[in-house]
């Protein structure tokens, strides 16, 4: 009648359960908050474009129907926006699923990849996820990537796959193009660089890596930051055509929602809009380092959408994600030596930045008078 | 400066490039037309419910904001409607998702699965994607599946996996409870029983498996077909804890997108509309099964939104779906003999069904005289 589960292939069966990230509404149940203020996962506090929202509401009429697995219209605009072809192009739900399709397209089980350890933790999952190994070097002590330690590393574990975000999540840090293209040629040939780009457009322009194409790279952009739409999942990357043909193999047809395909197309025309969110982050992010200054606190210099404060210890930093969940403010924070001492929180509105500081400078006062829980 | 692009792993580099499915974007394109009739991918003719267009208006506002990647509030109402745990479900970007997941948790590279030749096509395409082999039995003439064939195949290959669609897809074809249960206690101890009810709302509940919940199988459920959701892409499966927890180390947590969530939560408590639905569906069936007495061709029985036409032979029936495309209406055909002289037919609106009946005709007319398109 009924029998005993299967077993999972020996892969799946020797991983050990983890989770790249516990989400703002799990610590609210946990909590017992209907809701917090989300400052902890790098969404956009501004929203998508008004553009993207009329789109997606039009949109919505046709939910019935499977997007064009394709998504043409839209990879016809981004090859535009880029300079470059369709052929050059996939679309995918979010950058967390193009980084599954290179890891699973590039690694073979047992393969190494390099990265930075402590960097986006969901690469390092789907590295893991697939069998292969992750060789790690740590960030530089003012929160900057070690490229020549990465490009090194790669070198001495021939690998076969190297990651790097730039400008970087967790540090806010961001090397120039000449120093990427830099990295790009000192790196062992046959490796895959896998550079994500999430937070590319907070950047200029001019100061990424520009066309044409460079054969060994794949860029990875998103609609989840700037453009507001994190709830959409929908991402692309740029590559070479044998990259794009590599990653059409293998990746779901029909993943990408076909009301994220409408409101990402009308949000790539909404430059006004996108260049004002820009200039806010800016904004936020000068508030966010005076409030450093003004409490005693470190800043890591960020060209993203959020700013890495200083709390001296990864006690401290710890007690503070938990003080300020206490307080409904959902932060979070780097995992590893040496930024594992710093408190990571992502530009708000104004009244958020405002509440923000508030509740900071409260738990931090109550810290200073309670060594206890600081050690 | 630039160098050559690296090389994918073996196993994606051997995968010969194929897709599952051409769209209906990419045929309107080729065939010059800004749109088609939709009768070829089993969307719901007849839209998602009100509640659910509703809750996804009123989620676009917070589209900025990642969805809960613990679906939680969804998997709540699902526990509830199966009768059993939200540490029995996980949620995914649709039914294709999820079969990714199952075949990447419990087929290791070698490992050999069984399903029906000619079944839907995605699973097989995740299968060799993922290094494994996959093992098949023909229909039966009928259009049913051979459900003996498929256990004793299951036995002879040492199978680690067996996949069911029922009711059936692409044949329309329904196996009840009964025999499926029969099926699973026939098949070889170890192997996961991945069974596809996509179109499980167009079945009476009492007609397919209860609860409790068998170790064995695995049961994938979906927002794209009764409940209009496709282009939403959500669905979930029912399965053991240890399944859950073994998908729960390798799924995308973010993969499902926040408006798709609030949809599929409403859309599960519009009991009254998915029964309008379901009873239009059958109307619209038994339409297509009076169309083809009229026209002189055989239907194969179905208990899904699709209906197969016998044209007779397989050049005849590839014949068919490009006749009609050349009309405007996109239709599909199954590939594989015996079901490939058919072609399936989506259950439109009464008007979608007129026009396709009108077309059909016209088209079969012409085929007729002249034998040279139809040998």
């Amino acid at each position: 009648m009924s029998g005993e589960p299967p077993q999972p292939a020996p892969l799946v069966r020797d991983l050990a359960p983890t989770r790249p990230f516990i989400a703002p509404e799990e610590l609210a149940r946990r909590s017992g908050r209907a809701s917090l203020i989300r400052l902890g996962a790098n969404e956009s506090a501004f929203g998508p474009p008004s553009e993207a929202l009329a789109a997606m509401r039009a949109e919505i009429e046709r939910a019935s129907w499977y997007g064009d697995p394709e998504s043409m219209e839209l990879r016809e605009a981004l090859a535009a926006r880029h300079g470059c072809h369709v052929e050059n192009i996939t679309v995918g739900a979010g950058i967390d699923d193009l980084l599954g399709l290179a890891v699973r397209a590039y690694l073979a089980p047992g393969d190494v990849s390099v990265a930075t350890l402590g960097s986006y933790p969901t690469y390092a999952y789907h590295v893991t996820g697939y069998g292969a190994t992750l060789a790690t070097v740590p960030y530089r002590d003012d929160g900057s990537i070690d490229l020549e330690g990465l490009a090194a590393r790669a070198h001495a574990t021939r690998a076969r796959h190297v990651y790097l975000a730039n400008p970087d999540n967790p540090s806010g840090s961001f090397a120039p193009a000449s120093d990427v293209r830099a990295f790009a040629d000192a790196l062992p040939p046959g490796a895959l660089f896998v550079l994500d780009e999430a937070y590319g457009d907070f950047v200029p322009a001019p100061e990424l890596l520009a066309e044409p194409i460079d054969p060994r790279i794949v860029r990875m952009r998103t609609f989840s930051k700037a453009f507001g739409l994190a709830g959409a999942r929908i991402a692309y990357c740029i590559a070479d055509r044998s990259v794009i043909a590599a990653f059409a193999k293998i990746r779901l047809q029909f993943g990408v929602n076909r009301i994220a395909q409408a409101g990402a197309l009308a949000a790539l025309g909404a430059h006004a809009y996108v260049a004002d969110v820009v200039r806010e982050v800016e904004r936020g992010r000068a508030d966010y380092e005076a409030l450093g200054a003004r409490l005693g606190l470190g800043t890591i210099p960020s060209r993203t959408n959020f700013v890495c404060f200083d709390l001296g210890t990864r006690a401290r930093a710890e007690a503070m994600v938990d003080a300020l969940l206490e307080r409904g403010v959902f932060i979070r924070k780097p995992g590893a030596a040496p930024l594992d001492r710093y408190v990571r929180v992502t530009v708000g509105t104004e009244s958020e930045r405002a509440a923000f500081a508030t509740s900071f400078a409260e738990a931090l006062a109550l810290a200073g008078a309670n060594p206890a829980t600081c050690p």
